[in-house]
């Protein structure tokens, strides 16, 4: 066989586009491409490993002939696709929340907690893009010293939102800087010049769903399903990565140089913590890259075993479509195809 | 008497020129204007209460003439001229960071701690525009349940680092629109489209002075020489407003609803917190608003004890110039001129 037959949905959002680049970057075994989007984009083209793809709509008969099938948009579009790809005998890696919380669909970070997808039943789902890079470096924490208690302020970018939001935030900021007044479409909210305390709907427990996902995932991604994690979300007015404020709390002692040696060594963590030198991760110099990048590790002020930390990742990369991507190569390497399992 | 001698230190700077807007809006005493500025600005024209004043060199003479003394420079210049101010019988306000931890000199809010203007020696402090708001909420909370500990992450406009980095940000928005590479001069960074974990400069602790100043500041404000603070201080591109994510742990259990009634009858403060409906504070409605902004108010689902919420001030207003006035105004109601107590 000379490779795998992949569909992706969702193939003309941000997430989608990064997630073609990423599969001919990695030289992911592709033998066909099927891609598939909402009604106005189909017949739309686009180049994927040098060759032209059609959108097209994404119908049964087409979940029929792939091996991997990519979904790279909503929940509501990955619940109606996600059973009948299963049931044609696709695996399915889904990056909506759709299946994350379900007790039988892992929810993987391969760094992190790779093992759990040997139990998939044709779905494996891919993190919320906030929750990818706290989940990693909580992880080799959590392993060297309890983690008892996270709490955490984000700064997301735009394109967490999709290409509407990034379209939005280019056109709005011509608007101000041309002193017109911006016009609210794809978010709650003015984004140029502007924090917007909401990523996603609120609950009644005034959290937002964003909030929440970070509180879920990271227990069931860590195995810890009481530990304590509170989460403010607010979308930045910032293009591509997200960057979060966070206080981790120990069962003992723990100095930053520890926690520092510890991320050093963890799979996907790069340590970026010179700030006599100004260095620490920033989403500008995040975008691109593959890696979670950690800075301003220092002792917490206002806790005898906190740690304060600065994480900053590409939510499009290892937030979204690499970490979709690198799930797919470890169902190769683990063998966990559906007719690998028989 | 029809009013007060004022001078301004830093006229022509973001906070310098609000202050002057304010002590026109607010009718403050006035029966002369004096502006200072760095040698740059001296000649330039500024129009205060309809009059022309010419931008001059901060002189002893000049300081002679002066009953109210607002600096809003650097510390350096404090330093400088303070002294030399109280020496010629002014009654300094200062919203540099010279002398604010300095034990005889009262740093003040006046809704907080107006009491301790009482015991000045001739300087009063403003405390730091990130410091104000989360004092202001922290004050009537704690009267009603001891505050045990305190983490914050801020989103801070580049206002605060002045009219250049405003202008910084301006500049550098329509050169990423253009899609050229913006150079930072004001700010150690580029700002547009990007967050920057750094305001001011680091310590040897991780922390930066920023940072370490909403610690002992606080504490200084609120007569709370132990609490438990810390901070991580980020600067977003955002022209005017400070924005924090604040977790608050108390002594004994609290509702969300309790803070909320707290809150809304505490001077200063309006609660703005209907997330059903997406209200909640954002910098660009804080803008040329007196009051500090609460909202997302919310049970820490962390903390048994704990409560999350975010607060947005203008930082020019409130977070500076205002709060300087009102201390001029704090200054007269209680009878606290130099000259009036012999």
């Amino acid at each position: 066989m000379d490779g795998y037959r992949i569909a992706v949905i969702g193939a003309t959002g941000a997430a989608g586009r990064v997630l073609l680049g990423i599969i001919e970057e990695r030289s992911f075994p592709v033998s066909s491409v099927r891609l598939c989007a909402s009604e106005r984009s189909w017949g739309k083209i686009i180049t994927v490993n040098g060759g032209d793809v059609v959108v097209e709509e994404p119908t049964r008969e087409l979940l029929r002939d792939v091996d991997f099938l990519f979904i790279a948009a909503s929940s509501g579009v990955s619940r109606e696709l996600s059973p009948m790809a299963v049931d044609e005998g696709a695996l399915v890696i889904d990056k909506s929340s759709a299946f994350r919380m379900d007790p039988d669909v892992p929810l993987v970070i391969p760094e992190v907690n790779g093992d759990d997808m040997e139990s998939h039943h044709g779905i494996i789902a891919a993190p919320n893009c906030s929750t990818t890079p706290l989940a990693m470096v909580l992880k080799p924490l959590n392993g060297a010293n309890n983690v008892r208690r996270v709490t955490v302020a984000t700064y997301q970018s735009v394109s967490g939102a999709g290409a509407a939001a990034m379209d939005e935030l280019r056109t709005q900021s011509g608007q101000v800087l041309a002193g017109d007044q911006p016009e609210p479409i794809a978010l709650p909210h003015q984004i140029a010049f502007n924090v917007v305390p909401q990523v996603e709907s609120f609950l009644d427990n005034g959290y937002t769903t964003e909030e929440m996902k970070m509180v879920a995932e990271t227990r069931k991604i860590l195995h810890e399903p009481e530990l304590a994690v509170s989460a403010t979300c607010v979308r930045v007015p910032v293009m591509v990565s997200h960057s979060e404020a966070v206080h981790i709390e120990f069962e003992e002692a723990i100095t930053p140089d520890e926690v520092r040696e510890t991320l050093a060594g963890a799979p996907g963590l790069k340590v970026m913590d010179a700030p006599e030198s100004s260095v620490y991760p920033m989403p500008v110099d995040a975008e691109g890259r593959d890696e979670v990048f950690v800075g301003r590790i220092r002792q917490d002020q206002s806790h005898p075993r906190g740690v304060v930390m600065w994480i900053v990742t590409d939510n499009l990369r290892k937030g979204a479509a690499l970490n979709a991507v690198q799930i797919a190569e470890e169902v190769l390497s683990r063998e966990l195809m559906p007719a690998q399992r028989g």
